[in-house]
Order: structure tokens, then C-alpha cells, then sequence
């Protein structure tokens, strides 16, 4: 049997990369996968020692010959720069695809670059964990998740049925988007609570009065939110400066809600504050089945 | 061997105390577990049948007669009322003791109103889970959390002493403070935490464009962060209603924490906002191996 693609080159073999090569291989949709990443990167050596690339390179123009797959998966900032590097060393035919959390700002620098004959497919699979790097790979990552994929009206419609079914081997549900749809959606169930967790975190550390060795008292809850405060401050910052548009927006909808709280908890309006809780409890708990999924 | 208590009385026979229950009559401290209910009380029947408890009573004047400990975990905004009903059929000498998240209120309400002989211990165990009632209670619940216990200038210090004891035999560590203390703590490190999370899910849910399916979307991160809004809103509310002020204050620190980085993001102190999460994940990470203990 043919694979459906003679070389992936990989820009990035952490967590994200490093399992979508796993399941390249595993499917055997791809003859060969060349890893891209920095000279001296361990994650990368580690990545070809484990066997989840076939070749490993330190420079995109050199790892990406030949490739008629590119997968872009590093840091959120530095996914429009990778692209606009390999481009010059790709020959037609050729689809590049990336996984960045923001989409429009990668889409406005990249799409202006693309020359005939090679595609872009903006996308985005909606799965991690607060692990990283190739180590931390596995097969089944993107298994039962969504990946959402964001054409323009530019983009090749063949090449986006490419990139939509590599996604769905991975086990993914597929869901195509505008890209400004994409950013909004995300910027209030992925990057809002990820604000407000660390928010929350410093505002607890600075409440004076021992709260701080006061979270050793902390029970599950507080674990439990706070966990993607853990996550990485460069990823986050980066997102926060390519999304920043609908961050403020809401930010400001949540401090608006926040506020109304307040208000009913200082007029004594139990019977409101009721209302609220139970209204949020109500979606909670409507929504759980379906991430269950 | 005598047993250390002759009848226990457990008002409130749900995870809390039944899972007290269960390691009370495990570690052999008591001869004989009353559970109160209310009458027509499934659970309380569901206790008695899982022989979490030997006697069942629907009042507590008739279910605490002859009992030397009476352990009151009924939800908090029923602690004060339920103690003042037991007192007048409690026969010298007995200890008293509460689950209540928040203690003032209660202490305010409950010690004016002890005779002599009685002793009231306010306790608070950290621990849960979002399940509730005594189908869900285990032996473990306790185990490797901190139980704060709250005695006053009033309270017997031998008292305090055998409530130390009992939680201990849970496999609790027993900490004393001050009441205003703990409520203070609690303000920030868990009831913030519950209104945050409240609040999170309705201005994502009230965002528009489709941003409640969007919660379809949302991956691991809004899932654990948002787990805490499924939590009973009754209870949420009774907590927002008897530790108020603490909880203002720190929903103010809150909001002065996200007014600060709402600011460096529109300012585009990227820098700023990259401090700011860093520390909130090194406070994060440094507190994760007290939260494991």
C-alpha cells in the first residue's frame, strides 16, 4: 500500500508533534518523519532515539526538502516564522498545517507568503496536558478530542480534506471554522481561565495574614483550579500578545459578572447569589457529557 | 478495652459524617453511633443499612439523650441551630464538635448558649469531594488532611484535647486557630476559589456567538478548572452568607489583582504579564507537594 505521504517534516517534536508523529507511523499514513528543532535540543536527539522520527535536523530549510507534509508545532510566536522559513525550500505539491492556539494573527503574516503549489491549513487540535516535550508523547492524545481547522477563503479546499483526515486518524472529531470565530470561542474557554487561574493564585499569595502558607490547608478545589497555573508563562504570555483583542474583551465580561456578584453579596440578595451559583452549576453540569466524549 | 466514647451522636449522617463515622467505629473509639436525620430521610435509612450507624433518630432532642460526643455535620448554616436543640438533652459531661467551613458565626451563635459540663470544640476537617450523601462516605476521606480546630479563651482545653485525639485517629493533622483566623484563610484559599470558578462558567456562558457550544470545545483545562462550579450553589450560598466579609475583601483583592493585568496587557507590558505568571506558577508548584502530603 502507498502512504498517502513520502516525507513529514515535523518543526517542533515536543508533546503535540512528538504524538502526532506517533500516529503517523502507527497508521502508516507517511514513509518517513524528519524532526526539526534547535542544535543541541536533547528533546530532539531524545525523539530520534525513541524512534518517533526517522531523521533529525537543526535547520527548517534543510529538514523540510523534499517533505510534501509540514507540521508546525512550535511555541504559538514562532509558528508564522517557521513556516515563512521552510517555505523557500518546499517544492510543490506540498501541504504545511500547524497547531498553534491562535489562529488569526499566524494566518494574517503567513498567508501573504504562500507561493503556488504549496498550502496552508491553519488548525488547531484541542489537546495537552500540563506536560511537555517529546517524552511526554503518547498515541492517544488527540483520540475523542476536537481539532479545529480554520480555512480562508484562500485556502485549498483539497488540501484542507488532506490535513481534516490526518486529524481524523488521530481519532479526532474535525471541525472547521473562521479563524476570528476560532480566536473568540478560545479566547473564553481556553485563555480567560487560564488568566484567571493565575490571577487568582497571586491574589490568594498576596492576601497578607499567612494566606500564603495558608494554601497548605488548601483542599482538592483549589488543586484542581489551579492546576493550568502550572502551565508555561511563555506559552501564555505569547498567546496573551496574539489574542489580545478578545483577552480584554473577556476579561472585562468576566470582571462585569464578578462585579454583579459583589453587588448581590454587599446588598445581602442571597436569593441572587442563588440564582447565579445554580445557573453556573446548571451549564457545569450540562457540559460535562459532552467533554466526556 | 473501654471504648473512649460510650454513644457517639452524629447529626447528619452525609460524606462527612459518615465517612467519621465509619473510622470512629474502625479505630474502636466508640461503643454505640446514633445518626440523625430528618424523618422520611432516605440517607439516614441508607446509613442504617450500611451499618454506618447502630440507631437512627429523626430528633435530635431524642437522638443525642445519653450520648458523651456529639458531632454536628449537618450543612453550616444549620450547625448553630441543630447544637442549640441538642443542648437541653445533653447530660454533663459531653463534647460537642462541628464540620462547619466557617467558624465565627457559629461560634458567635453557639457558645453564649453552652451550660456547664458541655464543651463545644469548633472543628473544621479540610476535605470532600464533589459527591455527597453516605452512599458516597469512606474510611479514607480523611486521611492526610489537615483538620482545623478553632477553641475559643471559653473552650476547655481538655476538650480540645479529645477532639485533637479523634481527628488524629482519622489520619488527619490537627491544627488550632484562631476562628477569625480560619475564616480568613477559607475567604481565600477555598470560598474565592468556588465564586471564581461560579463566575468563570456564566460570563464564558454569557459571552455570546455561540460561546456557551463553544464550552464543547473547551479541553482538560476549563474542565478541571470549572469542576468546583458543579458544587451544591445551597451550600455556596449559605457560606457567602456567614463569612461575607472576609469574602468581599478578598473579591476585592481579586479584582485589583485582574485590573493590574487587564492594564499591562492593553499597555502591551508583555514583560509585566510574564512576571506576573511566573510568580503565580512558582507559588503554584511550591504548594503542590504540601497539597500531596
Amino acid at each position: 500500500m502507498t502512504k498517502q505521504f513520502k516525507k513529514a517534516a515535523i518543526i517542533g517534536v515536543g508533546l503535540i508533534g512528538g504524538s502526532l508523529a506517533l500516529t503517523l507511523r502507527q497508521k502508516k499514513l507517511v514513509a518517513s518523519i524528519t524532526g526539526i528543532g534547535r542544535a543541541g535540543s536533547a528533546n530532539l536527539e531524545l525523539a530520534k532515539r525513541m524512534g518517533v522520527v526517522d531523521e533529525v535536523s537543526h535547520e527548517i530549510s534543510e529538514g523540510v526538502k523534499g517533505a510534501d507534509l509540514v507540521i508546525v508545532a512550535v511555541p504559538v510566536r514562532k509558528i508564522a516564522s517557521s513556516i515563512i522559513k521552510a517555505i523557500s525550500s518546499l517544492t510543490a505539491p506540498c501541504v504545511i498545517t500547524d497547531v498553534g492556539s491562535v489562529k488569526k494573527a499566524i494566518i494574517l503574516e503567513v498567508e501573504r507568503c504562500i507561493p503556488a503549489g504549496i498550502d496552508f491549513v491553519p488548525g488547531h487540535p484541542i489537546a495537552g496536558t500540563e506536560h511537555s516535550g517529546v517524552e511526554s508523547a503518547f498515541i492517544s492524545l488527540f483520540q475523542n478530542r476536537v481539532c479545529i481547522l480554520t480555512p480562508t477563503e484562500k485556502t485549498n479546499k483539497a488540501a484542507v480534506e488532506t490535513v481534516k483526515r490526518m486529524w481524523e486518524a488521530t481519532g479526532s472529531k474535525v471541525v472547521t471554522m473562521d479563524a476570528a470565530v476560532h480566536d473568540r470561542i478560545l479566547s473564553a474557554v481556553s485563555h480567560l481561565p487560564h488568566i484567571i487561574a493565575y490571577t487568582l493564585v497571586n491574589a490568594v499569595a498576596d492576601a497578607g495574614d499567612g494566606a500564603l502558607d495558608a494554601l497548605n490547608y488548601s483542599a482538592g478545589g483549589f488543586r484542581d483550579f489551579t492546576r493550568i497555573a502550572s502551565s508555561s508563562p511563555e506559552m501564555w504570555v505569547d498567546i496573551c500578545a496574539m489574542n489580545k483583542g478578545n483577552i480584554i474583551e473577556m476579561i472585562g465580561k468576566f470582571e462585569k459578572t464578578l462585579a454583579e456578584l459583589k453587588k448581590q453579596l454587599v446588598a445581602d440578595d442571597f436569593e441572587g447569589v442563588k440564582t447565579s451559583f445554580e445557573k453556573a452549576k446548571h451549564i457545569r453540569d450540562s457540559i460535562t457529557p459532552a467533554l466526556k466524549k
